[in-house]
């Protein structure tokens, strides 16, 4: 069961990959994990780093982002591979033992089989002592969680099929809800109303501005976002009768 | 003219923008300027961060990351609405004076032409104090470097058409070659050869292990990425023979 607890709540992710930082492999991890828990959860990722598969580099990074937010969430290096290092390296960022988890290990002998379980899958059932698993119907190896710290593939299936897993992990924060406008303009012709209406609502929206190319044709997505759905509606009427003033079409596909 | 330098020189990249932390926007400029980067300039992109709009967390991560590193490139938020300060945040980071630039200005105000050229527009060509320009054959408003800091706009395409035009101020690094060999079978199966391989080559060559899902096979792509194109040969055929005396099959579309 999930808690409740109706205040921000916010994350970081932390992608720990070689291959993202080469440019080899296009992320896809931080879209999905930021829509997931903003929209399951109502918990706000705000901060994302990109590392190499360096002990002392996930340490680092780990420990600094898991005093700053309220989560972290790994991505990458707990596979079967020399170069899957993130259990390891998060044991010894937490001062706790490294070795095989039970639960895991009778998890992965059972997928596998006794004859077939060799020493490179049975390295997936190590993690730092104290972990609650999270389940993984795709590929049976399990992330973990280990205080706020929660540990997923890289794989991007298969982290998506654990995400629903760790929901019970949570504790509910304030859903950020989004409605965007897209308008046939260029920013800089309504760059002066939108200044204008962000200053006069302050901090209780945040309106973003996304210049868009579609189909030969340019655009602007304007996206307001706050907690609080009435001050969305209100911004996007004084937001609609600006437009409508100033002759600029919304856009339709 | 770039400047030769055979060593090895490393980069950060700093994403600038609550559309990409939110989900909203799928980035893809961390694998362009990572591939472009090393392909070009030999020059190896070793953190990248994801931040939010906010001036205190970009002066922050623009200094940190401008010490760590030998280049940073930041994209995001040089364009004219009130989201976009960059330029103002970095003129604060580093204490030069933020205003407009004058050759910047030229330029905007020759695109766009003297009517048109609204307050919005001209924020673009306002800079931090001392920068050099970074052409922008796409929508004119240029790019800047200033120290080791390399700003550029968020949209993709536009980030491209500019990064040749920043060539020139960069020192050429050691390329990082690579080479993949993708083969029929799961990492577990090759996991403990990859261990061995990489604990004899130590640190002069970088193996990476990443299974991949195509049209319903499951596979591993074996990368080898070294600066010295001989170390990559010499364990691709030590490799090679690995996975023949243990009747692995090569991927093959």
């Amino acid at each position: 069961m999930m808690k409740k607890a109706k205040k921000n709540i916010n994350a970081a992710i932390l992608i720990i990959g070689n291959e993202i930082l080469s440019g080899r492999t296009q992320d896809l991890n931080v879209s999905f994990i930021s829509n997931w828990l903003n929209i399951n959860c109502g918990i706000s990722v705000l901060e994302v780093r990109i590392i190499p598969d360096i002990e002392k580099k996930i340490i680092f990074n780990v420990l600094d982002l898991s005093k700053k937010f309220n989560y972290v969430f790994t991505t990458g290096g707990i596979g079967p591979t020399h170069d899957d290092i993130t259990a390891l390296s998060i044991s010894r960022a937490l001062k706790v033992r490294y070795g095989y988890n039970e639960d895991a290990f009778t998890i992965l002998e059972s997928f596998y089989g006794k004859k077939n379980f060799n020493k490179a899958r049975k390295k997936m059932a190590k993690m730092p002592a104290g972990v609650k698993l999270i389940n993984n119907p795709s590929s049976a190896a399990p992330g973990f969680k280990i205080k706020n710290i929660l540990c997923l593939p890289g794989v991007p299936s298969i982290l998506k099929s654990m995400m629903p897993n760790l929901k019970k992990y949570l504790t509910k924060g304030l859903l950020v809800n989004s409605k965007t406008i897209s308008i046939m303009t260029v920013e800089s012709r309504v760059a002066e109303y939108l200044d204008k209406l962000q200053k006069k609502y302050k901090k209780k929206i945040e309106i973003g501005s996304y210049p868009f190319f579609r189909l030969g044709r340019v655009g602007v997505s304007v996206v307001l976002r706050s907690t609080d759905q009435t001050i969305i509606k209100k911004c996007e009427v004084e937001f609609l009768k600006i437009i409508k003033i100033n002759k600029i079409n919304r856009y339709t596909t």
